[in-house]
């Protein structure tokens, strides 16, 4: 075991609640297609935020949950796919607002892996010894890089940002094992957020194109037949049983997905929370959102084990076991 | 001192040279105003290439040359400020065409800082334990977004690849220490990249600007006064004297940042390489291009101390010192 604690979480969602009924306004859509497909009931969409006003907003809620000042913080990483810009890095954009004065910071892309992806380099970087204390967020608008015009993805995003504080400790816990692994040979089945590559002598190379383009049968496929085998592995890895686990936090991109995953591993359901009816697909903010929403309702509890699972563009799959 | 080793240096340069007389066509510049400004003749930009060609180029060099089967890599990590889309993010992209099966991938932005970040990330899995190889590459096409009208930004950038193997070994090798700080409040200094902000509710946010804006005489000023205590520190961390240290491989953003941290630290420029005079400013490639030929002139020897440094958007800055 890497030892290690979860010292705060925190959660930072946009007001503006976007029901399926309110797109049924938009496009030609309802509850009655989205709901059992999905499992998406509402999502929450920015009114005047972007990327890092979320992460900012995860950010102070973090360090006041745990009474660290900003100047503890070694580091912060910022998991996203839907930065304000490629410069400034949103990670920079918070480490400023906070005035973590002695924080680095950077972000880091592995779509909607980008939570465990995060959580294992912020790890990483606690288990070398280099660094104490970190601060890892994952935080996404995702409602900029949809298509309002295209029902068959823009009824499945949302906005919202998640976080955690991570510290080294002495306790008996932390990170037992992660398996990791990458796809991109099947990377053409979620797109999105594509600039123009064009110069002054070479003319256009690719057009601009900001909106996702997803092979949706295709990506069920393949979370339902490869995610249980990336999750068995790290469970090896770890030394324990699907039944050890006491909580299952998977990324949110579809109830459906969830469901199986469950069934594959011969467990109930009540271990395998969900929210994505309230928040639809948060990317690399969904796991973090939920993990917040567990801990504040008390059903996170010293000594579980925790295995969290996040799968999508890249193709990525990642997932982490842990002891809390 | 973390032990590991870096198996393996390359490049991947796009062959089209464009060279100031070349720019002078497109505006009213010259090499008699851009040269003694920056230290740059020539960069090299895309002719068909993105980002992940790039990187592809750099990556099948680099298993060639240590004789590595694509199995062999346990992560592929991509620094760039400019990947080809967020979805998939240019590292998948790379473990897909190179069928590296093993290797997870993900993409990190710290801008020009790129190269120091993502090697303390890669440096720090191998510390871990967790992983034994990794691949780590910086690619930019930056000329994508360049505006080619905009004479103050679009002399400075160029498009290129680097990147190196590092490997877990028990010879007396490796990362000595490391100092990165961030500056996100001083970071509207370097902008670029930004998709609108846009959704159907909130109408349009903040409007698409994919290109660079930069306060050239901010950045060099900053650039000037912190990038010299970044690395007085992270020497002191290592425990060597500038003296001691053979070789600062610099990004290569402006000649004369290169001189000023030299004469700062006492040092002859020959332990300053510099290529900016044929590359430009390649953001997150840059000291690994730098690298790879200082590699192939045999100028990097065994036993030799190397600080990497990094600085630019964000504003973030980085620096390492290795014993390789």
């Amino acid at each position: 075991m890497e030892k290690m604690k979860i010292a705060a979480t925190a959660r930072h969602i946009p007001e503006r609640v976007v029901s399926n009924d309110d797109l049924a306004e938009l496009m030609e859509t309802s509850d009655e297609w989205i709901y059992p497909r999905t499992g998406i009931h509402n999502r929450h969409v920015v009114d005047n935020e972007n990327t890092s006003d979320l992460a900012t907003g995860v950010a102070k809620k973090l360090l006041e949950q745990a009474g660290w000042a900003p100047s503890d913080l070694d580091f912060i990483i910022v998991s996203t796919m839907s930065p304000d810009a490629l410069s400034p890095h949103t990670a920079a954009i918070v480490q400023g607002n906070i005035g973590a004065e002695n924080a680095f910071a950077f972000d880091l892309n592995a779509a909607c892996s980008g939570f465990v992806y995060g959580m294992s380099v912020a790890s990483s970087f606690l288990t070398s010894g280099r660094y104490k204390k970190g601060m890892f967020i994952g935080a996404e608008v995702l409602s900029k890089l949809v298509d309002w015009k295209d029902r068959t993805v823009s009824v499945l995003f949302g906005d919202g940002a998640g976080g955690v504080l991570l510290e080294a400790t002495d306790e008996e816990k932390g990170l037992l094992a992660e398996e990791l692994q990458a796809f991109g040979d099947r990377g053409e089945a979620i797109l999105t957020g594509r600039f123009a590559n064009k110069n002054a002598f070479a003319g256009e190379i690719s057009p601009l194109d900001p909106y996702f383009h997803q092979d949706g049968r295709g990506v069920y496929s393949f979370a339902t037949r490869e995610v249980p085998k990336v999750l068995d592995k790290a469970l090896a890895k770890a030394g324990v049983s699907a039944d050890d686990v006491d909580l299952y936090i998977a990324h949110q991109a579809n109830h459906r997905i969830i469901e199986s995953m469950a069934k594959n591993f011969g467990q109930p359901m009540d271990k395998f929370p969900t929210n994505m009816a309230e928040y639809g697909n948060t990317s690399a903010a969904s796991p973090a959102i939920l993990l917040d929403e567990l801990v504040q309702d008390g059903k996170v509890k010293p000594g579980m084990t925790i295995a969290f699972v996040g799968f999508g563009g890249g193709l990525a799959i990642g997932a982490q076991v842990w002891k809390v």
